[in-house]
């Protein structure tokens, strides 16, 4: 892991987390408005930004925070050993809050009002068991990538491309990403009342997938 | 090869496996449903979200198992006399099985019927000699991918990207594939009387690929 | 370069260029049919295909006989002195037999007649700079590629992914593509009469490329 | 860096950016008029176009001039000592003149008339907020991609991929680009008197990605 101090890991964090939600927000309001109602097309260029920005983030600022932008993959490093308590807390806030200032750049971007509340009803089994699956896999990716010393940014960048299909929440799998989707009444937005839910099944898909990753590992 | 435990090795091909199938069938109905009857704009997702699976689980679970997923695969790899007859088994019924379970999953994560029956008719010469191309090309990629030392993984992905659509059967490729879409009655299943004709033709272009790789290799 | 002997390098050169002409012709009868009419999203599942094999085949074939697949990257060569007349010869011849049964198969597979003719005229100034900047690029792709030891499969792959959309031609820049794909009546085809023009100005954007390199090089 | 003399420098950032505006205007022209009118599906042509050849160009490049091509890069670098004042300003005077000869050479293979002003008006806090974090981000992709020796031409591609679709300006986020796409009437072009909106925006992201820079890497 990193030798960086604290404060350039949580420099990393708070530029990444803005980041990846400044472009799935922004791309999300860009991709709707030209996209003339087809909502494939729209989800396309909205996939296309968000994987390809993932092993952006994740190749410039792994080797200095370890390129978390997620509490739910803060909480497996977390469980695993590798971060303390204090860090593992410090990173959670710093996400969720730089988050929600990546989406409230994005709206300046597109000459939105900067508060919003999302409307976007997003609830019921199919979307939960959607979440767990997702997390599920995106940690299984990150595990197993480590343990292969294959390329983590470009997997995860790839997951993320096919979880946004193969899901029916298009796979949010992060709850810094909830809470922050929350705040925007457009494309990519979540209705508050439905965030604790998703996360919920984030958690439980995280924790499946470390459970999972042991199980095999024990093995080999 | 690795060097990992049977039970490890099968753990592997199960979550590759289904996860594999979980992405073709939930980006299809993803993707049918939001396209608005254009079916480019829906097999464009389907094709995104294939190719970019295949490169995160290859790479992931290729150490531990091989990333077979793939009875035509682990067919060549016991041609070849890389892996024994109980092994190969083995890997086979777990390929169906764990294909299933995916299928079931995608299904559950769309609020749809678990057991479901395909009507899609695929059948005809065309048809029979895109599932042999494909799976010419697919063997081939593997084991000239293996002989470079190149990226294996992200080979795959790339040529089922294209696959997808220069075959008029959009690349099945694989019978614990075919099996599985066989009980999907969405945008990638297959019927399933026309699931034998796949099959035979996706084994007579894998063996044609080791014949044509052992062609080149004995002179070179 | 390779080791290889004359047989496997040939063959190599035509499965190659078979399955680059199966994948240009055949994706591009799939994008049409299922487009709608929308010519952009044909281009797009066209494009995605061609790129993708591309990166596969330089891959697969590229230790064995340098993966040309095109009868101006061996001119190319022939003139930088690593290739002789008579092996030259024999790929040119190679590339030419191989492009067309890679067409006759596309064909065969979408149960289309064996033997066509194109009728897309394809003429004019505009053409023909498109094709002279589309080869001048491919080919100073490859030769600093080589000379910056980087991934040039993947060079390829994504520079014929952008000159399908930058030039006017989509970018043919191969006169064994171009004549293969004169026997084709689809979206892909070229008349016939309209494939000479191509050809010179695909020989003379690839001599220029060489030119340039040598006196970028020479320099440095 | 390179140890290449400045006169193949010169011409690797002229050819280098060249093709690229060659790329971003030949892709918006061939895009918009495939398109239908849906201006998503033609953003999605363009992006895929620009991601691409920004790769290849930076692989095939960089390692001779750098591979700027953009007075914003060679800004930056000027600032962190990595290139003199003289160089610097032959690096910006070539990607100009080299940028515009982009653009003449796309109208020329679409048969458009070589001197053009744009007519799209491309101004406001939004459109000038975009810029400034797309170039942020640009700038920032480089260093800290430079930092974490990865493939910074990849992640360039990637970014730019992702950045035309999350910033309200499809992120021109280089001055030479945007002075050279004052140049044409079509899909990418920007009326020359918003041109200096963009191009001030794009320096203060600049500078301020360089500052942030080295606030993370002071502590680490």
């Amino acid at each position: 892991m990193s030798t960086a101090p604290r404060s350039a890991r949580l420099l990393a964090e708070a530029a990444g987390t803005a980041f990846l939600l400044a472009t799935v927000v922004g791309s999300g309001i860009m991709a709707e408005t030209l996209a003339g109602g087809n909502v494939a097309i729209a989800l396309l260029g909205n996939t296309l930004a968000t994987g390809a920005i993932l092993v952006v983030l994740i190749s410039a600022f792994g080797p200095i925070s370890g390129a978390h932008f997620n509490p739910a993959v803060t909480l497996v490093f977390r469980l695993r050993g590798e971060i303390g308590n204090g860090e593992a807390l410090a990173y959670v806030l710093v996400q969720i809050v730089s988050g929600i200032v990546g989406v409230w750049v994005a709206h300046l971007m597109f000459d939105q009002a900067l508060a919003q509340i999302s409307m976007n009803a997003r609830t019921g089994p199919g979307q939960w068991l959607s979440e767990a699956v997702a997390t599920f896999g995106l940690i299984a990716t990150i595990l197993f990538g480590i343990r292969a010393r294959a390329n983590v940014a470009m997997m995860v960048g790839l997951y993320i491309t096919a979880a946004y299909w193969f899901t029916a929440s298009t796979s949010f799998a992060n709850p810094a990403v909830t809470i922050a989707r929350s705040l925007t009444d457009s494309f990519s937005g979540i209705a508050p009342v439905d965030a604790p839910g998703f996360i919920l099944a984030q958690v439980v898909g995280a924790v499946a997938a470390l459970v999972f990753f042991r199980m095999v590992r024990e093995d080999s």
